[in-house]
């Protein structure tokens, strides 16, 4: 019954292509930009088409849910009590535009190019979310019910924290019911590769301030006898990497789980080379901790960089300025524990800090890595799922990204499945974003049919076994 | 009959204080400020104004002359030919009043409370060009013409690095004939201890970028795998000094030229001690190079100092920048070359730069140190004209500072005498500027025998010998 289902909705889906990009780029056509005060009204304006495509394609209880911030879109499906329950995330807000003039054509007008929409958005996250959407309708609308039940969650402030959606969960969260969730806010390797994956790292931002004289002191008489906030800052955060590569902050790798010579292995035959990581950069050369590639690096390690800069202006070049600032932005890994990091980091700063200044450590932003094993069964019915979508069978893999919505999701205790459906050149939060149709067609049968799976965590293997795909 | 001339002029001076007040409320209420172009206006009414009172004192071919920048204000006086002719400097332009609420009273509303006059410039350098103005005024008005000729020089863009004066005499310097020059833009030691400053610092301003990847990575997706821009950046400028104080730059003290132990010991006994030097910063204890006071770090020695940090933004944590940048101001001692200092900072960076950034090195100013030997005869005059003027005799002290335009007058060959009617504390650029009416006062008589004592430059010793002022 299952499988007359899912060729049903699968049906459908094959149907209404042209629906589904047109969804799309009404969609990206409103810059629903969540960082921009001015953006409220387009954002309400998303949220209500959104909540209209749902009640379309015959979700119940659909409704545009107040926030502090921008509003939460919720519907379900639910005709199981006790069943599982999936929880369907994605998020409608953007990322502002940038200049006009790095892009090709404008951002807020959806342009078709060969098998490419560009768009602010259509790729993070307009387009994933509307496969989950797509393949909703096409159960609903085709085989006329869903084979599991759901909750549809969507944010309108990924891009700025999930504030909203965090309190949401704290106060709403367990009744929701769900027994597991999926996010399609990630990268595939390919159009042709599906991907999944299993863990994220965590972030700790702080900001470091450097307070040295009471005003800014001309330099001409106070140049070389007073500590200078900005040549103090500079050393501190020079003292915060070895020059092997390794963050010198005392115990940073203490909780840093080994990764098996045998994942590394494994992971070395599908993740790019650095030469290809970096491609599109302009770095020629990559960095980083000795001993690791790239991508490793990148993914399966803690780093430390330096977002913000700022002491002075341009047009004070007399000045030892009174104060200088960075921000500072750790990517942590499992089991690192945000609140020691930054404690550790303080400790280091504060260590270093010369007489006669005064460094304060802020902490703006924390999130705990995240990781999901590889035997969890929602996760393999994912890759069934994936499998029988793409050319390729899925490959699981870790990311060096932080989702805070992902940790908040496992807060509930919920197996999250992050599959994701944009390509690692969309483009995403820069200028000429755009999203491949073709994926995103692959994406919604994928989504249309981990709704099957997942009613049928224990079905039979298929011709690619798992193992393929984790090997 | 110089004795008569002087007498007459000073009791001119010492009939009229309130129109001397009053000329420098009426000139301190013009905010001319030459950095804001809104502020042009405001500069030409200055200048006229000036132009107005030298005439008014009996100067002839008062003229404004137009720069590319604000104008110059000239005047002179000739009637010996081939004799001593003193070139008498001054600025009309102030910094900006930065934020009104740090101020007690308006900026631009000079205001009177007990000996101090309040407002932008009153001190820097509207009040001490005044007093040049009066002593001129007094001997034209009072014994009918003056000792020796004069040529009168105000600037309206010393603020902003003089560049239309540079270019005035460039081409014209040779022709005024001067054979002196007298700035008064630096402070005394105190309002009854008069001062002559004799050397200054220096300055090499560079602007050190570091270029790394071709946009602005995310941090989740590259963090760790290669080389931040800003981190870079603060390891560079950690590098320029070692942990004794020094600057690390190769071959930076080569030309450094030593000051004797005696000329250390004289200083000692004049100059405030470190924490009379530091009061007022906020700054509880000094730092720099091991081995000296604080004002021996200030004055006599070369100094590094970071102006400006600049990378990110606020709103982007989870970028790694493209690009960091920073100011570096060094400040130079004889004989230090700013060319060969700017090169060796660039080798030293260059040199420390890792792979795939790149760090480029802007000179943006440079102007070189400068000293006047303590037998000048044209300092000696200054000297016993400031001892005749003030309760204690003037000291011979270092400064810190650079004065562009005192660069600019000792390429025409001139010896040019400073003699500041600024205290220490008059918050110069700062909030709540001020100046000190009985030390100008005192400074217009200096001012006045000034002209006196340099027609007769090899006049008999006086009861204070010129040694001990020096000593």
């Amino acid at each position: 019954m299952s499988g007359r289902g899912v060729d049903g909705a699968l049906a459908h889906l094959a149907a209404n292509p042209a629906e589904r990009t047109r969804a799309l780029a009404e969609l990206v056509a409103i810059p629903s930009v969540s960082s921009d005060p001015r953006r409220a009204p387009d954002m309400r304006c998303a949220a209500r088409l959104l909540a209209r495509s749902l009640a379309r394609a015959g979700l119940d209880r659909v409704s545009v849910a107040r926030t502090r911030g921008h509003p939460l879109v919720l519907a379900e499906h639910r005709r199981r009590p006790g069943g599982p329950c999936l929880l369907i995330y994605g998020h409608y807000d953007v990322v502002p535009a940038g200049r006009r003039r790095d892009w090709s054509s404008p951002p807020f007008t959806p342009t078709i190019d060969g098998r490419f929409m560009y768009g602010r958005g259509v790729s993070d996250d307009k387009g994933p979310l509307l496969c989950h959407v797509a393949a909703l309708s096409a159960w609903l609308r085709g085989p006329g019910r869903l084979p599991i039940d759901v909750v549809c969650l969507f944010d309108g402030e990924e891009e700025i924290g999930s504030p909203g959606l965090r309190s949401f969960v704290r106060t709403h969260g367990r009744r929701l019911g769900a027994t597991a969730a999926v996010v399609s806010d990630t990268r595939a390797l390919g159009a042709d590769r599906p991907t999944l994956v299993t863990s994220l790292r965590g972030k700790v931002v702080c900001d470091v301030a450097v307070a040295g004289p009471r005003r800014d002191l001309h330099s001409g008489q106070y140049g070389g006898a007073v500590n200078d906030p900005a040549n103090v800052l500079a050393g501190l955060l020079a003292s915060l990497h070895d020059s092997t590569g390794r963050v010198a902050i005392p115990g940073f790798y203490d909780a840093v789980r080994p990764v098996p010579a045998a994942e590394r292995a494994r992971l070395a035959r599908h993740v790019p080379s650095d030469a290809a990581f970096l491609s599109g950069t302009g770095v020629r050369e990559g960095a980083g901790e000795a001993g690791f590639s790239a991508f490793e690096r990148a993914a399966l390690r803690p780093s430390l960089t330096v977002s913000r800069l700022a002491a002075g202006g341009r047009r004070t070049d007399s000045i030892i300025p009174s104060r200088a600032a960075a921000t500072v932005s750790l990517r942590l890994v499992a089991d690192q524990r945000p609140a020691e990091i930054a404690r550790q980091l303080r400790r280091h700063l504060a260590d270093r800090t010369p007489p006669s200044v005064t460094t304060t450590i802020a902490t703006r932003k924390a999130s705990p890595p995240w990781t999901l094993p590889h035997e969890t069964p929602q996760l393999r019915a994912a890759a069934r799922a994936l499998a029988a979508s793409f050319p390729h069978p899925p490959v699981v893999l870790p990311s060096g990204g932080t989702i805070a919505v992902v940790s908040i999701l496992a807060r509930l205790g919920l197996p999250v499945i992050m599959m994701g459906f944009a390509r690692p050149d969309d483009g995403m939060h820069g200028p000429d974003e755009r999203a491949d149709l073709t994926l995103l067609d692959r994406g919604a049968g994928a989504c249309a049919r981990l709704l099957a799976e997942l009613a049928a965590p224990d079905a039979q293997p298929r011709d690619r076994p798992l193992e393929l795909m984790l090997a």
